[in-house]
């Protein structure tokens, strides 16, 4: 049972709320962000709440919802979440945001070279990790703190967003200070720790969801970052494991309309983890649109076969660019538009944009 | 290696082959279509062919084919094949073909009015089981040859085209008397006395996936057929088996552009069967066509909960009304158009569909 | 609702079992071994019938089966069946009965020999393929009518029973006339007209599961064997495909507890299939028998690399004779013992040996 | 390359290994245990380490290891590790080792009288999470320390050796403050930072499979353990994620001797999470000890029904006792025997096992 306050419910409303439910001993936590402050509530006579709730002011409404994940259902949330990436980028909107970038930072002139070719297709997010879960111990791990400092410095050139990964719970508040969206990776969809670490920050964070994990098991995972009080949540697919082995994964395309169908929360592709192999990228980047996605996430690298990692998978800025270009018409004819990135808008709104730079570069 | 003929090599130019190649001491045999005859060349001296033939007329190429599926590999066809179901409705060209209708055919009634409400939202063939493979031996098997009549009926009130499927070696003959498309579903991919049958027909195929089939086997399956002497294949990717349950199957998108990439088929997709949840058909359907796919095999039924079998993952005529109108823009921003069926083609050319429906009765 | 009649009811008696269902508005059909005979009601007043049938002769009970499979369910039988292969041997009950020999019938001398080395080493039939489907029209398909003569033969010589695969429907009677088990192959667990066919013949079957098939799936392909009227069904677990491909399948050895938990159908397992390396399959073997398998069916070829097929995943003599030792002692730590093969037996038995030879050939 | 030092190698023997070493320009770095250290080669002139070191004192020998995992190979070291829990107790030698206890530590009352349960059996080890990773965060998420506190006493009272699951890198050493075993849950087996952790810790360390890890990936993340330093790894394998959905995961039995013939760690079987249903546990049990497994963790709750999560996989006290009955024979037939456990060594050298309790309780 949950009971969603009002915007602007006083705190001797709220009180009264919670002594009427101490009074039906129930239990009960609060969760809050921007725009709701919610009241979780369980044991005691709960099913009593909504008829003794019902006159008391200050709530919106009360909600029991049946689905175990509960902050991340449509139950308790019809409308879809906008998140706010700052700049006036949003995610899960009309708009389909597209987020690229090399697998890896490997040094300054590789990724500024990448970043302006990226935002020059039109992306509005640049990727790139700095901390890498390798499967080996032996294989390159990442710039670590160099790395985050490279993508800030490649944000001030281009005006792009930052999603990049956090592997471990102790460095979630470095990465936090750089990065403008923190990545959990498949590896890490069930880390625990680490998503009640992100779920207290004050940053959006993009939750792949696990090789092996159900759709349950991947709102489940959100529900733990949204219970900590982090309500900027974007789902990733990014395929599968299965039999298959022709691909690296199985891009699980259901997904993405069963994750609208069942949550609020906005979801995007990974197509390039998905196949592993840059030859498919651009349909399966299509299929992706044409499925609902609110936004894509896509390797590109200038030299994919000198790559630290992934290679076989990241498409050349000559690809991506022409993947770019077929991207709008098919949009519209989804009842979409594609995001005009930072490097377009710079054009027009140079003040903005440079302000914007400042503001956010820790 | 394989000696693919000129079209109209003429016998004692194909003889004088055949001789030299019992000089190299090869084994041959001889594959046959109306477009091309091909020599399958193995053991003896068969690395030797390409320069001992190569000054012999009636010879177009010798081709050295490394994949394990060699006629359906584009090593020996570059160009996409386009499988002509007549009246000038194709598979495999610019143009997508929706294939629409109930799981099983169930009675005339249904059947009927399912086809009416399909042709009229611009399917081009419909789709119906007189034949079902179930699970239980105590479910609904289907309605056999009263099936087929009443397939074929449709097809003359509508226009439509008809695909079936065939589930026993014994009922061959008697379903392509009847049918346009004979179908081989996912239980049976891996039947190779009924893929050597069906590949002495002359009728088109429409081979799906097995549900735990890699993309090699079945791109073998389809050989099985093709070297029987039926080029006439059209595969049919219908999602695989993996460990998510929230739908019954997976929609393995990367089908698609694999299968374009390795072989020369065309490939269409049942979004129908894939998921399982006719909530999710509409934007699957558009994921296809935004894939690549040549063509979509949808489940609509009248009544969808009192179908016979796979209600729920079938659209109402309605529901797929609305997914057709949604497609033709779709197709555009990709670089296709959608197929016009025959009932929006019959108001223009009316002489000429009853001239074909005459035709086309068994 | 299956009723099970007492074993010699009298056709008077059933006779007005019948009228009594056709009062109830019940629709019925009959199947019969042996050992027993059941009508299966469905439909009218069904539940009605345990007290309407309770007081008529001739009935042993009443049983409402909830499981989708009903004939193979411990719920209409809770003994276990015990498949009787002749001669005293015996799938089902104390005694582990292994099945052993090459993947497929090559000629007569490596059969021989392979024949008489797993006779010697305690097996008691002989495994061996005529029909082969294979994956590619092009590799080796079997000696076909000539290798169930050599089959045949090496009977003749060692003793051992014969368990041979059939692929098409038409073979079944052919194949039935030299076999004494009928293999249904991992390919044709759902080929639904052959398990009809097979379930129509006098012949114990081993029915094989399918690489992607369920429990569930896999007992309801056994109930079209028990429904067509053949009661003698052996399952055969030869692992699942997964994403692991270290090995070739994954064993799923929990399916052989679990099939015995949910029916009364002894199990088998195919050690060399489900892991496709001969070197794991000693450890295997010894694991299924643990497990409380039935059975095994092991692949020994006297010359494994020049094996037509499946080479690397077979057994040396050699090693199949220490595997063998390994056994007896393991099967009574686990309460069963090893069926001691023809060869053995003929040492002290030889009359009764040679007399079945004579009967068996057919 | 590894240059694997003699025991007792002297430090200017190994500084002048280095010299060496640099002048090939090769990068290294070094491991050790209590029984040997290790020097791993990378770059520079590597390929000609062989030669040129083979003269030098204090080298044992210098190994090209293929195989992408190094320290867990059986190429670096061909006899299998024994792992040693203190008081005589191993994992990897003949003796199998049974850990048993509850899912989670709820109570004093139930853990206790469960570890007095399964001493009393002949179990070795007590398993029981005080940090517990579970899919919700509204779920019972362990006691934490007061759980850690509970196992410590249990392990006082019985003499039972205790393992517990660590899942967060900042509780590694509070843990081990408390374990004799960490283990690392599947969730976690990629939790690269967590292994890193562990691998600094003077502690076993038992690593489940990941649930869609493959052989290769699970023993990649072994290395990361062993590469930092602790050899003491047991490998555990927990049943993968399949399309089966009868059982909660897939024991996949062959993992076992594949292991074996690749690594030379130990490996464990746990029954209870292979299947998630008490009723396969012994079964399953019998089977991975006949496949060579070294040891077992089974689940074991006085009152399964009211168990706190995972109950339906719990086996009663007196389940496990039935199951442990038989288990000795089964072992001596597969050429193992079976650990007597702390409770039955009690009887004859209560002394030693008071004196162990004091020594090792935190």
């Amino acid at each position: 049972m949950i009971v969603v306050l009002q915007p602007g419910a006083l705190p001797p409303e709220i009180e009264t709320i919670k002594e009427k439910l101490r009074e039906l001993g129930c239990e009960f936590f609060t969760t809050r962000n921007t725009q709701r402050i919610m009241l979780h509530i369980t044991g005691g006579e709960a099913h009593r709440a909504p008829s003794a709730l019902k006159l008391l002011p200050g709530i919106a409404r009360v909600v029991s919802v049946t689905s175990p994940y509960k902050l991340a259902s449509r139950e308790v949330q019809t409308e879809k979440s906008i998140i706010d990436l700052g700049e006036g980028l949003t995610v899960g909107g009309d708009k389909i945001v597209v987020m690229a970038g090399p697998c890896a930072v490997e040094n300054e002139k590789t990724l500024f070279r990448t970043a302006e070719k990226v935002a020059a297709a039109g992306a509005g997010v640049l990727r790139g990790g700095a901390f890498k879960p390798r499967t080996s111990p032996y294989s390159f791990q990442g710039l670590a703190e160099k790395g985050l400092q490279l993508l800030a410095a490649a944000r001030e050139r281009t005006g792009l967003k930052i999603v990049t990964e956090v592997i471990n719970v102790q460095d979630v508040e470095l990465v936090a200070a750089y990065a403008d969206i923190l990545q959990i990776g498949a590896r890490n969809m069930q880390n625990y720790p680490l998503l009640q670490k992100v779920g207290q920050q004050n940053r959006p964070v993009l939750l792949k969801r696990g090789l092996a994990a159900t759709i349950k098991e991947w709102l489940m995972a959100a529900e733990y970052i949204l219970s900590a009080g982090n309500f900027n949540v974007i789902l990733c697919e990014r395929g599968i494991r299965t039999f298959e082995n022709y691909t690296r994964n199985t891009l699980d395309i259901s997904a993405v309309p069963l994750v609208h169908a069942l949550s609020h929360l906005p979801v995007v592709v990974d197509p390039s983890h998905s196949c592993g192999d840059s030859r498919l990228v651009p349909d399966l980047s299509r299929a992706a649109i044409a499925s609902g996605a609110d936004g894509l996430l896509i390797e590109v690298h200038p030299e994919p076969q000198q790559a630290y990692c992934d290679g076989e998978q990241s498409l050349t800025p000559r690809e991506f660019h022409l993947l770019m270009e077929s991207l709008p018409g098919l949009a519209r004819a989804c009842g979409r538009c594609l995001e005009t990135g930072p490097a377009k808008l710079k054009n027009s709104t140079k003040q903005k944009t440079t302000h914007y730079v400042a503001a956010s570069t820790p």
